[in-house]
């Protein structure tokens, strides 16, 4: 292990490309940057490569307050106007453009026309798959989907794929490394997991509504005080095995198994009508209480780091 | 406001009963104890009788160690073998019997052959709703359906419903004066608002074990560190109003609406089959890592603790 006074570059990916200036490659590229790696950084959009620096300061700035960097030095942050300049100068490329399939394959074919063979491109990408995306490429093995949640320096997650397990094995090691926790899919599949299982749960509580069963802030009260609290600490498939008393998961799936099936039957598939969706911003207006998305951002962050920092001390 | 120093009794339902001595049971009570109340709880089973003391005293224990416990001084416990010495003595019975109508009418029939007018009856009831379980009693409106998550000490969530608006309104208080949050339905449903979340989500979450995309760790993993943790904070519908960005859950709905509506329909729609439960039990054997189902209760309960008193922080 490396001495906390000893600054030094990471081993793995030392510098760090960023495709797509947006908010997720700010946050990305101020991980980063706090973790010691250098990270050179591109986007079409000269607003966004001019707006871009700011931004990432202020996402380290949040990494450091909160005692979330890493022991090396901070990385050096440049940014580019031509992504190829990024291409030959990362030797990995996390891949944050808008979720448009023959977009990325243009990128990716711009990126790899001057690539090193071991470049790795890592797609941030929340709704394309693999498949799709490495479609044409010369080398698809060097693609990784690599799907982080929003904001990735605050929330640990990061979904994984790809066909390469050394690979992945190595990409997931990094993304450890900056203090994430990667999920490896066997499978790929559309959403991955966790905005599968944000789905399944959303069309539930978009039913409640439109049901009359209760309002938007009844049904995110009832989830933040009740399941999504739990979640925060054990996982729905570990809260059935502790639901089963001693007897486990075993003891639930032959006792309750049955019933569970039967409430899956009786689940909502509701359609976003006009009227659904009126109920749906009537019910955000109460629940928000005058406040902006930027101010409930703000608070949600500040929410998330308190939880994460109490998770972390409970762990320990 | 009273001072922390006066020591007195909660002026709303100070006696509360409990009828089923169960682990709900257990929770509820040392809950109503360490905010003031004297409670008087019976249960038909006599081992059940004799173990609530113990178990009541170490919720008690917990509360009092996380600075969880009322002003007032604690409450007094009796514990009772005829449920008409509950029923008389009480202002509000919390119900945690058996989840069977017929037990839970006979149940009722007896209370109300002794109760006072203005006795409450709360039922902890997960799986059964208002108008089945109010069916034949004498004041069907002094029923109120009260599901906590459990356990309920340390879960703040009560779903509430009842068709008496100014009943429900003082029971919506009283439960608030422990502490927790209690949640009003509009319309009675079976498994309240939480569960059916809960079910929804799960439905996807084995459904994705199923179909071989990821393990049960995995899973767990991903909605641990992913929308679990989001979720603790904010609701579900607050979410995809801040994924909506400044436009908010109105461009949101217009934006990604019809997207969210083709992933709705590709959600999975798993069946319990001996094969898919022998992999859910497969998976919970390695993400428990030899760890009894009692282990992971505390280290649950441990997370929760931690994660309640970082939220309480936050907020304050």
């Amino acid at each position: 292990m490396r001495g906390s006074t000893m600054m030094t570059k990471p081993d793995l990916f030392p510098v760090v490309g960023i495709a797509g200036c947006g908010l997720i490659g700010i946050s990305w590229a101020g991980l980063f940057l706090a973790s010691g790696h250098d990270v050179i950084a591109w986007d079409p959009a000269a607003p966004a490569r001019d707006r871009f620096a700011d931004g990432v300061a202020r996402v380290v700035e949040q990494l450091d307050a909160i005692g979330r960097s890493g022991q090396n030095a901070k990385g050096h942050l440049s940014v580019v106007a031509d992504v190829r300049d990024v291409a030959s100068a990362a030797s990995l490329i996390q891949e944050n453009a808008p979720e448009n399939v023959p977009l990325k394959r243009a990128l990716y074919a711009e990126i790899e026309s001057v690539a090193a063979d071991h470049l790795v491109i890592s797609s941030s990408t929340s709704s394309l798959v693999w498949s799709e995306l490495s479609l044409g490429m010369k080398r698809p093995e060097r693609l990784v989907t690599a799907h982080p949640f929003n904001p990735p320096h605050l929330m640990p997650l990061v979904e994984i794929f790809g066909p390469d397990i050394a690979l992945l094995t190595r990409v997931a090691e990094f993304y450890r490394s900056l203090g994430r926790v990667p999920v490896m899919l066997k499978k790929e599949a559309v959403g991955h997991i966790a905005n599968r299982l944000a789905s399944a749960l959303w069309r539930e509580a978009v039913s409640i509504v439109a049901e009359g069963i209760a309002d938007v802030p009844e049904v995110d009260a009832a989830l933040v005080n009740g399941p999504g609290l739990r979640w925060s600490v054990v996982g729905a498939h570990m809260a059935y095995h502790l639901g089963g008393g001693p007897g486990g998961i075993d003891h639930y799936l032959k006792h309750l198994g049955p019933s569970q099936e039967r409430r899956w039957a009786t689940l909502g598939s509701p359609s976003l009508t006009p009227e659904v969706c009126a109920k749906l911003v009537d019910g955000i207006r109460q629940e928000s209480q005058g406040l902006s998305v930027a101010e409930l951002e703000l608070r949600r962050d500040r929410g998330l780091i308190a939880v994460l920092g109490a998770r972390q001390k409970a762990e320990t």
